[in-house]
């Protein structure tokens, strides 16, 4: 019998990816698609365009882990090597693989070129290699089991998302890579949270979670906390899908129970796609009136495609005369209370209703900073209003931690909290 | 007299870096200093809290490599291994220092709290390393030269940015790094450019850059296109920072003479941030009634600290309703031409301006898509309109390529830089 994968190691190939602007995305893809196979993976490394050290690396990495996943370097220029290194290390010949070449020729035909020389490199393949198909590019990928029959596994795909996923996943699903993993897999369920922080989430949820970590088999669970908003993981590893299902259902359930209302998503949803999708079911329309967010509450639900089902529009007021010009703010109230504060606000959700005729209206004036704070209005602070047809005025002031970004992002966070909270 | 650094390789160790949902930034911020102290970046790789698993990446790593940089593991749990990790690898016992010791426990004392007796671990120095100091966390870095005085380094940083990137700094700036490095240093000049393809830049770039590559020493030249902006990075490796940069300097003047108005700045800054220069400078605001873009283009623009010198406001009238309603666009030219015709761009141009009094206006209407295109007005359709007083409209119809947020964004860039053009 084969012995199953249980360790994994990813090679990123490419000297571009050894510089200060791209990072490899495309070991998250991996990294979550082994997880799933319940294949551990152990470590991931970048190595440029250079034989040698690709080399160095490669036979370190096979040499810790039963699979190494390559990507990268399958090109048809001088510099693509990951095919002759991973022959070479592996004591295998390259040969010319005909339906590769022809293939890509067919390829080129198709937008009336002759296929370079060049290309033939891409046709090469290791004696007893399977062959991956790339309906996406030139490249095909390619999948070899260690002729040294330890049962290690190398698999080879090209660097662009759109050619090395579907390949992948066919790997994975009923693939080389599905056959040789063990029979325990990992199940996963999610749970987004946001208004709360990353302790206040752990607090309210340690108590539930901490007894499945001594169960068998134990659900574990990791907290990560992103801009606006805390997400919870939950994963399993059991050979029975459907048992694990059960399982992480009620888990969650009960998660849920003891966060309360802070949970907004179980289905990976982001808060603005949540809010999009109560607006729509209700068939109500939102508007909004800005001045610290400048845009910023607007531009993530119009984000979403379809959301002119939802959006009707609004006003960035981001100067007092525009508050009064444009929403009908009377200057009296600015002088009065200052552009931060809850008559204001007031006023402009009832400007914005009055100009849009919107069921939902939200108004945010606040200091997002550096500048414009005082000691009575520091930095952060910031006013939220939403204004519910056959609903009271929900307001409240709020200050928010760090800078510019984090302040504006949180306040347009929160503002569409308060109308997922309204309309739930 | 010590060996020069001239190869290195980073270790970012964490398992939470393993998963699908954080990739190693730190990476590329170190890949950055190194470059520019002439040391190569020749791999890097990430690795979990597993002891064993972390001995082999470093010996694997400090084998390859002149210089190793470890990022993460240096906080005071039982799983932050990377301190015990390299003094064993490299044969050195560790001693606690009494003066870090000091140190954190005053930490915690300003906050009125005990330190926990765990972070003591934390103080533990490998002999012969120098320590250093995090004024921004608990976590001291550490340099060791190699006991076996090969000239090797390794450097160990903690995982935070903001307590990573000071300390590095003081590394590569009069600190150790920078006395190892060779006298040769790598220098930088980019361009940004907006508005034309990579190979239309490229194209245009080449007949300039290509001669310098064959010069002593050679200027190389690398590409790199973001949304909406394509940049390009001068490099050159030389002792002599003031030769250097006379050449860049000159080097770069003849891009920009090649590539004209297409570039928007020389100095980093995005083009929001060009342009609101531009606009401070000659004291004028901006406002903007958008359509497609949701607020996206005020968004950006107020995204900048001290936007609202600048800022006056805007609508985003995303039904045809408020585009009447709010911007006084009649009914009849909305029937007549269609939301997304120039007719009606320019009537909301007029409509912001008579409501803002501002004096820089943009109007903003298309079909982003993925719903909504038609023969005659397919997805990507957007028409830009800028009204600046004392000049006649500026009005276009553009077609942009790509989904829903790559039309989106494009049309906020475009609306930006023919403000620039314009402001110029």
């Amino acid at each position: 019998m084969t012995p199953v994968l249980a360790t994994a190691e990813i090679i990123a190939v490419g000297s571009e990816l050894l510089g200060w602007t791209r990072v490899d995305t495309n070991s998250l893809f991996i990294a979550e698609r082994l997880a799933s196979l319940g294949i551990q993976l152990r470590g991931k490394s970048v190595v440029g365009d250079d034989a040698a050290r690709m080399r160095m690396f490669f036979d370190a990495a096979f040499s810790r882990s039963d699979l190494v996943v390559l990507t990268g370097g399958l090109g048809p220029t001088a510099d693509d090597l990951t095919r002759e290194v991973v022959a070479e290390a592996l004591g295998l010949p390259l040969i010319e693989d005909e339906t590769i070449t022809a293939g890509i020729r067919e390829r080129f035909a198709r937008r009336a070129m002759r296929m370079p020389e060049l290309n033939r490199r891409q046709a090469m393949v290791p004696r007893t290699a399977t062959v991956l198909p790339n309906p996406h590019g030139t490249a095909p990928g390619l999948f070899i089991s260690d002729p040294a029959a330890t049962g290690k596994c190398v698999v080879l795909l090209p660097g662009p998302p759109r050619e090395l996923q579907p390949m992948f996943d066919a790997l994975c699903q009923g693939g080389a890579l599905d056959e040789r993993a063990g029979a325990e897999r990992l199940h996963t369920v999610s749970i987004f949270t946001t208004q709360r922080s990353e302790s206040h989430v752990d607090e309210a949820a340690q108590p539930v979670y901490r007894p499945w970590l001594v169960e068998q088999p134990p659900i574990e669970t990791t907290i990560l906390a992103t801009p606006g908003q805390i997400e919870l993981h939950l994963t399993m590893r059991s050979a029975d899908a459907a048992a694990a299902s059960r399982r992480l259902d009620s888990a969650r359930a009960q998660l849920i129970a003891a966060l309360g209302d802070a949970v907004f998503s179980t289905d990976g949803r982001s808060l603005p796609a949540v809010v999009g999708d109560l607006l729509r079911q209700r068939s109500l329309t939102v508007a909004s009136a800005e001045s610290c967010t400048g845009g910023l509450f607007l531009e993530r639900l119009t984000d979403l495609p379809g959301s002119s089902d939802f959006v009707a529009g609004g006003v960035v007021a981001y100067s007092n005369a525009l508050k009064t010009d444009l929403l009908g703010v009377r200057a009296e109230l600015i002088a009065a209370h200052g552009a931060v504060s809850e008559p204001v606000a007031a006023a402009m959700a009832d400007g914005i209703r009055a100009r849009t005729q919107a069921q939902v209206n939200v108004a945010i004036t606040g200091i997002a900073g550096p500048g414009g704070g005082t000691g009575a209005k520091p930095v952060g602070t910031v006013v939220i209003a939403v204004l519910l047809e056959g609903h009271p005025l929900a307001i409240r002031t709020y200050l928010f931690p760090g800078g510019r970004q984090q302040v504006r992002l949180q306040a347009s966070q929160t503002a569409l909290d308060v109308i997922r909270r309204l309309l739930r």
